[in-house]
């Protein structure tokens, strides 16, 4: 959480005029989001969030997050819609960065989703995917098994530092996955980091997702492992079976899964385990002196893998079939 | 900027549950204040800032602060109204926590004020004066000029390391102001930090003054000191007459200005300088390892210093008699 950016008055004015969105009367930088700025943005007209991309960005991808929001925005899936500039533009730049503008969705992120939030996240990952289908842009997705091994040798023996042995275990890890990661599985656009802060409630009912800056094309079921990961484990590590049992339901409400993707889920679940144990650790050794954010904790992660190690079929997440 | 407390679900579910303010529809927290949290609650009924009072502030004063508030909101003057609890307390608690649910008001601050800027401000803070004179409770101002010792000798020689002399100056400055701070000034409800971050303003109009955890009873004219050392300097420290001048005449527009406060300004004017040298000085050696948050620069009000000790008249910073 931190708003990295600062913008000036005189960039503000230049930046609303552009757009046909009525008069600024907020303004405020709001902690969300790591690795972008955001900003509360209200005119006379409606409520907006601008997001300030930082140099972690990748700006040649922005075109396709932008664009994925706006297709799954236009398609009816509630997600946050790119504001156009006067000139059509969907992106923008303010104080020498690039920017966009996208309509504020109501509702709060959960910070411990129970059972029934994860019911609704299944769903709402289901609806993600389903929307995405025509979105004719390609992204590969950098954070899968073939980016594994370069995280690796990022962190290599420093890893130990944050807990003995890391290392050799993400080590095995890699190789593992390296050999045994499936092929052939039904694949679509993906969010990829389908956690609770970027999921919306309003009550019990999910009222939106935000964040697609990890958005890619990639295998649908190894979004739903990442969701494993994220909605169904407590904060000792351990497994929540009724959550499981919860998201994988919500998610077979609306996208029933193949058998090629219940059979390969374990290993999945697996990979993105180490998929956030690897870029967290990196993170963690890599933090700069003086950063405004805290990392993330990357031990969670080291203990699902542990959990994943142990888990051999679907059913034992959850999956009641 | 800094959110310092984690608001639980059921923390935020049990703290709305006490009000009747409808249902909770967004919950963020925002970049603003720098020794307490703030979160942007927007619920079914309305929208409000919750401030979480972090260890810094003093428990015991805010009763003083919400009491303001209230005061001045209902009397007219534009300011956040403290929301009370269906028991009708308007101060409350989360997450162990001392904190207070006001009102939202709209508008943005400007972080370089022109002089138009300046003369809205002005006025804003004499009708603040003005407004502050039927509250009943006191305060005494912990940092005027009695509080100005113990802070210089918090930071003591450490102050050199800042810049070279820092410690020497400060101390010179400190006694001096000690045999000739004046006394018999009318006195009344201060802001104390007056600074543009707390004025908003939609479009060239201010709508409104926030943070009033520095406000106390103190001489009036020292607020509007304060005020001038926030607003009509630039970045490099040097005076703007100009601004000065418009930010006189907003004050005098309200509150006309006694013979002994036009006569006392210039001593004022650098008693305020010194004051937030000291504070900042002493945030800025003892910022922790690992602060979200970046100190403030002191070096400014060291030179604001420089710029005060040269003059001699309230006429130097633009007041127009």
């Amino acid at each position: 959480m931190a708003v990295y950016t600062d913008v000036s008055d005189d960039e503000l004015a230049a930046f609303v005029a552009a757009y046909d969105i009525g008069d600024p009367i907020a303004f405020k930088g709001i902690a969300e989001g790591v690795s972008n700025s955001n900003f509360f943005l209200q005119t006379t007209k409606a409520r907006f969030i601008l997001t300030v991309y930082e140099a972690r960005a990748p700006r040649e991808d922005l075109p396709f997050f932008v664009g994925l929001m706006d297709h799954l925005a236009q398609s009816g899936f509630a997600c946050p819609l790119p504001i156009r500039r006067r000139d059509g533009a969907a992106l923008t730049d303010i104080a020498g960065k690039p920017a966009a503008l996208v309509s504020y969705l109501d509702g709060i992120s959960v910070k411990r989703p129970n059972a029934a939030h994860c019911r609704e996240a299944g769903r709402a990952l289901a609806l993600l995917h389903k929307h995405g289908d025509g979105f004719r842009m390609v992204r590969p997705n950098p954070l899968s098994v073939a980016g594994w091994r370069p995280l690796a040798e990022a962190s290599g023996v420093r890893a130990d530092r944050i807990s003995p042995g890391l290392s050799g275990r993400i080590a095995q890890e890699v190789a593992f996955h390296e050999a045994n990661w499936p092929a052939g599985l039904p694949t679509g656009i993906v969010h990829a980091d389908f956690f609770p802060d970027n999921v919306f409630f309003i009550g019990a009912k999910c009222s939106g997702v935000i964040d697609f800056y990890f958005a890619a094309n990639d295998f649908l079921a190894y979004d739903l492992a990442i969701a494993l990961n994220a909605w169904c484990f407590e904060a000792d590590a351990s497994f929540n079976l009724t959550k499981g049992q919860a998201l994988l339901a919500g998610y077979e409400d609306i996208r029933q899964l193949e058998d090629s993707e219940v059979a390969a889920l374990p290993l999945l679940a697996r990979g993105a385990a180490l998929r956030f144990l690897l870029t967290r650790t990196v993170d963690f050794l890599d933090v700069p002196v003086g950063a405004l954010v805290k990392p993330h904790d990357p031990i969670p992660y080291d203990r699902r893998l542990a959990v994943h190690q142990r888990i051999a079929k679907a059913s034992e997440y959850g999956l009641q079939r």
